[in-house]
């Protein structure tokens, strides 16, 4: 596919297909959409010889996230923000909430070149997306996620909820109850929280209540109704494991509004150390979410100098152990 | 200023000059470097006529920042986001932490004329700023904050500071305190927030104790320490109005571990409805925080437009009456 044939396609002369492609002035908003179009379409790149836009010459880094009044996200773009304005480069914000914004982000960037960079917050990257961003020739980076192909920077997901399950089975627990977390626009998801669970079970030889197992999507509301559902049994958990500090703060409320004391009648663990959790004593597990955005910026720095970063950083989790964890009440002691 | 006095004193070419001013390949990095501070120090601007980046062909919006990692500013940048895409608007992303990374921001832009509007987020812009703003010949907006020459979005500070102490003074209080506060790299200062107290107080003939006022940065620590101070006092206050949810939740983590009750010994009031406001079910003053950054970027989208905006858009608070809050104890019963 030439410059030739995307200008015949699209109906329009060489020229007003070049500027359409390089958002230079002098064309119609309606046949700059309609050229970029048939450039999405067949993948077309802008040639590096022919552009202004050679060599890395946009000095921009595309950051791609998810959602942004999220803390985790935001702390994220925070930290990266820092290294890349060191660097010189500027930081092209892409939020890609849904699937329909996801889509049209990775099919016009390519024909776009507008960047030398991208980085994924928090977003997995598929098949289709990753041979449009190959055509492109940019650096692509994972934060905040374990990613196959491209370099990433993440923590160990299993580390982070085996510190949190053997936490509550060190205190003597055994009704132990999992919020699972699973987010349709977010693809990246912590398959190793849900595994470090039944591991951690099956290692002291404790048998997993299926009804204590609840998956919901991120977020403190879902966290509550979670909660809601395992304080209906007549014999509810003694501890609730939850995959994020968020949706354990849920947890928290529906426990206390329900005259109920954590960690007295309910001991509950998180996952982040989000800047709340020391406000409502929480324990959890705390990930360095600014340490995670730095080291991706700086692994773009690295390859946009043409060196060689490492492929892969894993950051430490630790576990911080707060007020919303104790023994469990011996079980005659719950009726009263 | 023309564009051979900045070559000039650059000590290079014409060409290299504007290769260096149009960000385009062939330069190196030092002399790009040289040709911008020469261009920034004597506010040259890359000539509409000349430009290949003229009439607002950039298609990208800078949007300022000095925080990400905070709900406030994260939730307004993702609802701005959402309109900017809808509108084929890039978003430039810039956070200016400090002084520093502030100045260099304004001194840069300029030349390099990246933008076609710029939005200020909670920040308020000094003349200088302005001065280098005006050459380059950019839309500017205001969001989350009043200002007296920019269009902006913003709510009303002096009423939602009177919908919070008018709240705890029909309550029963009089021995109120506030922590007021301030953030030297974020120059729009809510005063409205402090002279709503004074009003309020003083429509109800009650005194203020200056010893229960006191002045503290944003931040959730920074509202414990206040209470803190307040709670070391013999005769504390029955009440607290923080000028923020953050706050506020630091108040209240110290007057619980404190051995007191919130609302029962003391109420606590915020402003903002921050999402952890629900959880622990603090009282507080609402603000339509994605409603201010949606309200903005459709100002940014009509300026671009050619039309018209309104000048100024203030958006409704609403007291929200959570648990946090309740009539005071009578002074004798604080000893028990």
């Amino acid at each position: 596919m030439t410059l030739a044939d995307v200008a015949r396609l699209a109906g329009v002369g060489l020229g007003t297909a070049s500027r359409a492609l390089n958002d230079a002035p002098g064309v119609s908003d309606a046949t700059r959409r309609r050229v970029l179009e048939v450039a999405a379409h067949h993948s077309y790149v802008v040639s590096p010889d022919a552009s202004r836009l050679a060599g890395g010459a946009t000095r921009r880094v595309a950051v791609v996230v998810p959602h942004l009044s999220r803390w985790f996200f935001g702390a994220m773009v925070e930290s990266m923000q820092g290294v890349f304005f060191e660097a010189g480069l500027d930081v092209l914000l892409y939020q890609v909430k849904d699937g329909e914004a996801r889509h049209t982000f990775f099919a016009e960037l390519p024909a776009l070149r507008k960047v030398d960079a991208l980085v994924a917050v928090g977003l997995d990257i598929d098949d289709l997306e990753r041979k449009r961003l190959e055509i492109m020739g940019v650096h692509v980076v994972s934060a905040g996620g374990q990613h196959a192909v491209y370099p990433h920077v993440c923590i160990d997901d299993l580390e982070a909820g085996r510190l949190a399950v053997d936490h509550l089975l060190a205190l003597g627990h055994r009704a132990i109850a999992m919020i699972e977390t699973d987010d349709p626009d977010q693809a990246v998801h912590p398959h190793g929280r849900s595994k470090a669970f039944y591991a951690a079970m099956t290692r002291h030889r404790v048998e997993v209540d299926p009804r204590f197992v609840i998956k919901t999507s991120w977020g403190a509301e879902q966290g509550a109704d979670a909660s809601g559902t395992l304080l209906g049994y007549t014999d509810p958990p003694t501890a609730i494991y939850a995959h994020s500090d968020e949706v354990a703060f849920g947890a928290i409320r529906t426990i206390r509004r329900a005259g109920l004391r954590v960690p007295e009648d309910i001991s509950v663990v998180g996952i982040d150390d989000h800047p709340v959790a020391s406000l409502v004593d929480l324990t959890t597990v705390r990930q360095p979410v600014a340490g995670q955005g730095e080291a991706a910026a700086r692994m773009v720095v690295d390859l946009l100098r043409g060196e060689d970063p490492p492929r892969a950083v894993t950051m430490p989790t630790t576990l911080i152990v707060r007020r919303s964890t104790a023994r469990p009440r011996r079980r005659r002691d719950l009726s009263r």
